[in-house]
């Protein structure tokens, strides 16, 4: 069995990364999705060990300490981490794992994993993402003005990335993501393991 | 407008290449199939100017001397050869370029073009490789032999391209190249023209 493929996902605030995340688990049932620890508390239909683990404050310093972490953020007031023990367990069990995380932590993967793969997803326009956000009709003026700002700077790292999808339709950004997923998977590199039986090259 | 991707596709004799690359072109109407010159005759049903451009020796060795072909061969007693200057038109027209060429031709064109993509397609195995040729049934087993050694050959050459893809099921090979294909379009090195009128980075 080949070890499954790290992928790492990463896109500002509005680009309708969580909602392509959970259409293509649907789709692919080889992928699974990394589960996070954090420190915020659950939002209503959160539930622990599915979307996050959710731990105390004290208890993410403690793992921190102790190096468990594969990447960690703090986001506004709340902290946010990946234990790599988990990772490692899923991918040498064969999955495909994805990362839904931010720039700064694909850059602490990308050193603990050089064959992970980055995927940048882009709303179709800075004004398009301001209506996006807008839409969601909950939040004041200031929290829309900084999540643009922070929007805005996790774009500036897109070119980070191996790939780019733009998500100005639901249905091609889908497709596009599914295809690299399956393309990934038939790079010569993962696949010698695959072969080598039959051929002797 | 991108330029277009150039795709270079290689295969032992009886893995399926031809009838994928059709049916890959049926399904994906941005790709075009490059049009190789050769000096062997035409079979029944083949056009010129569609399939081949048949020439005479005498015309394609004036072109191998003037220098227009992007990669050439002489497969038993026929010569093949990609004008370099049909090649690069289809790409600035922003076409998908797909060349079926051996591993020899394929190394003549990545030294022409370092950002094209090289794709090899496997059978099976060498016992479904031998049945698949044996069953065309018009061919004497001097010339299965010949071209058992030949397709060995070719595929101690596999591990020269960027993705493999094993045709056990034609399906799901068929699935894996116009895969390769969507996920090669959104590579960040070949989106960032397309990104870059809407984001300043």
């Amino acid at each position: 069995m080949n070890e499954g493929i790290l992928l790492i996902v990463s896109a500002p605030s509005g680009a309708g990364k969580t909602s392509l995340m959970k259409a293509l688990l649907a789709r692919d049932p080889a992928l699974t999705l990394s589960v996070s620890c954090t420190t915020r508390a659950a939002r209503p239909g959160e539930q622990d060990g599915v979307h996050y683990h959710f731990v105390a404050p004290a208890e993410f310093q403690a793992a921190l300490r102790a190096g468990d972490f594969l990447e960690h953020a703090r986001v506004f007031d709340n902290w946010y981490g990946t234990r790599a023990a988990d990772v490692r367990t899923r991918l040498a069990e064969g999955h495909d794992v994805i990362l839904e995380i931010d720039w700064q932590g694909a850059r602490q993967v990308r050193e603990c994993f050089p064959t992970s793969v980055g995927i940048f997803i882009l709303p179709p326009s800075i004004a398009e993402l301001e209506r996006r956000l807008r839409g969601r009709g909950t939040d004041s003026d200031a929290v829309i003005a900084r999540r643009m700002a922070q929007a805005r700077s996790e774009m500036t790292h897109a070119d980070e990335y191996k790939y780019l999808v733009v998500n100005d339709r639901f249905d091609g950004a889908l497709d596009a993501l599914a295809a690299i997923v399956v393309a990934e998977r038939h790079l010569m590199v993962r696949q010698r393991s695959r072969v080598a039986f039959a051929f002797a090259f």
